[in-house]
Order: C-alpha cells, then structure tokens, then sequence
C-alpha cells in the first residue's frame, strides 16, 4: 500500500461491508495495534479487503501518558476474559496472568493466550485506543516481578490505605498495580510485593473478586494521568 | 426463631449443605441483606431448612460510610448485568437504569428486575456486604433525578476533568455518580445533569462502554471513603 493507503484484514473488510454496510465513500477508523490510528475514507474493495484512503492521522489515540503493566494472580477463565474486556479500555498496556500459590491452576497457554488477544482487538477496537496490550501468563511469581522495570508499584491489599492523591511520582515510568488470584495472595507473596516496593492499596470495606478488583485498582491509580 | 438462632431460605440452604457440604457444627456467615451481618453455627437441618446459631453480630459489615447510589443510562441486558455484578461489591447501594434518549429500548419490567435482584444476592453474598441494594428501572430521566436527595454528585462526561482529591464533602450524604448508556447521554440530558450540581469527570483518553464506565467511576468515587 502507499503511504496514504491502508488494506484491512479479512475479519475487518467482513466487518466494515457485512456487519457496517460501508460503501464507497464511507468513513471509518483504523488501527495498527502500534500507535498508528488512521481516519479513513473506503475508496475500494480488492479480493473481499477493504481499501481506505487515510484522511487524518491521529498517533496515539486513545492512549493514557504512562504505560500501566497490570500484574494479576491466574484467575478462572472467564474472570480472566472479563479482565482484558475491561482493562483494555481503561488503558492497560500489559497484563501478566501469574500462576500463585493460590491459583490452583496452571499458567495459560498459547491457545488460552490468543483467545484473549481477540477480546483485547475488539476492546481496543471499541475503546478507539490505538496500541495493543501485550498479554502473557507467567509461571513464577518471584520471576514476573524481577522481571519489571522500574515503577510505581500498587499492590490491592485488605491491610492498606487508601490511594492518597499525588502517591503516583511524575514522570514517565510506568504504573504497576498488581491483584491477588481468588483467594489472594499468600502471606509469603505478599512480603515479596512489599519488599519490592509495592504500596499497599486498600480496596474498601467490602470483598472483591479478583476481576472487580483490577478494575478498581486501574480506575484508581489511572485517574490522575 | 429465638433471638440467637437463624433459618436460611430453601435455596441457601441447599447451597450450604450440599454445594458447600456443611455439616452439624460448621460455621458459616449469613446476612439478612438489612444491616445485619452473623457469624453462625449449623445447628440443625428443619424440613430441609438449615439452622444456625448466631455466634458473632456485625451489623453493618461490609458497608461503606456513606450511601452510593448510581443512576445509569439504560443498556443492554448484558451490560445491565455485569453492572450489578461489579456494582454491588463496589458498595452501591442503588442502581437505577433509566431510560435515556439514546437508550433506544423501554425500561426493564419487574421479571428483569428480578432476575437483576437475584445478581445482586449473589454478589452481596460474594462481597460479604450487608445491605442489599435497590435495583429500579425509571421510564424518565428528569423524574429519576429530580427524586433523588441531595447528595455529592457526579457525572461521567468526555468534557470533564479528573476527579480532583478533596471533592467530596464531607458529611453523610450519598454520593451520586452517573454514567450515561451507550451513546452517552444527549447534550439536553447532559445540561439537565449540569443545572443539577452533577460535576463532570473525565474517565480518560479512551471510549468506555457504559459498564466500564459505571465501575471506573464508581471506584474511584467510593476511594476515600
């Protein structure tokens, strides 16, 4: 394609002429999944894919000023699908389904991952934000952790307090709030988060499922960006 | 029942005796979904009834300082559900679904509200709140809010800033977020929130369905309570 021309996938070429009835001349929005988020005109339809003229270029769309890593303990299938359905558009640029001592399952694999890579397209598609999370599913704890960069780290936690304004630094670096597996974490994993820094975050009164309280937790500490 | 006994409905009982496989002498928690919260005792199964004897009291337990009632455009039936879903552990203690000008559907009849009620039941339960909420379905959105009592209001709105720490009043006035359905509210709706101290709140860059939107909003409003 030329520099200001873009073919669609055939599930996007479906979509936009079956689903949306686009014609000739029909605006429409795309993404790259890489920042790129493109205002489109449909100008023609070639082998069933869908060809737009980009009219408008906006980088970025959609798109909170810090990336937020979420770290979260291996729920059940579907809190995990309703995860990514919700954490996509609040703006999450990665989440980490960590196997815990608690999770009774084991970490999910590329089948399980690549399912979850289609609630994130649609998310993102919906939400109108322009880069896709990465989705991964590590198997140790200790491991996903060091492997971090450097952030503000926020642990939900039923002994800790709650979010106080001006706790996240400026800055670029990332936000990293992280949530227990049903159940929560253990003892022992919990010491782990607070050694490396974690603030604990309490999440109110009330219990919260693993999914509810990632929600929560990223409402949070996204507010201020 | 005396006054340090309890009997279960049909259905709980079921679920603490054969789900949940209690016997004579286990403890489990019930609620009578009023404020009052009771650490019991299984002492007894009467015609399929389970009976506990109370140990503990907690009235209150679970409950946040201050009431929080959302008022939400009317969505989809699976949207509605998720709401109450997450809605519920996050400490609403109403929920109504009104019927917008973009809603594009009539307001939910009492089997809906039922099958809702039944939702929230479950969530309280899951949550270890005490007060069950109201769940209602208003034909009109100038009634629903002119009803409501005055409370620190909060509207979900592309045009708003964030939610600025200190906003709150304080005192024991609910607090009242709203979050228009999908289409967001009509610019006549959202003058209507605007003359009625309902203050705006960006819930960021990307677009929010209205079920993300409503959880977003309402963890952070319940925050520093």
């Amino acid at each position: 394609m030329g520099e200001d021309r873009l073919r669609l996938s055939l599930e996007e070429s479906h979509h936009l002429l079956h689903v949306f009835r686009a014609k000739e001349g029909t605006p429409f929005e795309a993404t790259d999944g890489r920042g790129g988020f493109f205002g489109c005109v449909l100008e023609a339809v070639e082998r069933r894919a869908a060809v737009g003229r980009i009219v408008e270029r906006r980088p970025g769309s959609g798109e909170l000023p810090r990336p937020m890593e979420l770290v979260v303990g291996l729920p059940e299938w579907r809190a995990a699908e309703q995860i990514v359905e919700h954490a996509v558009p609040l703006g999450a640029t990665s989440i980490d389904f960590v196997v815990c001592e608690r999770s009774g399952r084991d970490a999910l694999g590329p089948q399980r991952i690549a399912r979850l890579m289609r609630v994130a397209r649609a998310a993102l598609k919906q939400s109108r934000r322009s880069r896709l999370p990465e989705l991964t599913s590590s198997e140790r704890l200790t491991k996903a952790i060091g492997d971090l960069r450097p952030g503000d780290r926020y642990l939900a936690d039923p002994d800790g307090n709650p979010l106080t304004p001006g706790a996240a630094k400026q800055g670029q670096a990332p936000i990293q709030p992280a949530v227990g597996p049903p159940g929560g974490f253990s003892q022992e994993e919990r010491r782990f988060f607070l050694d490396r820094e974690f603030i604990p975050i309490s999440m109110g009164p009330s219990r919260l499922t693993t999914e509810t309280a990632c929600l929560a937790l990223l409402s949070l500490v996204r507010n201020p960006l």
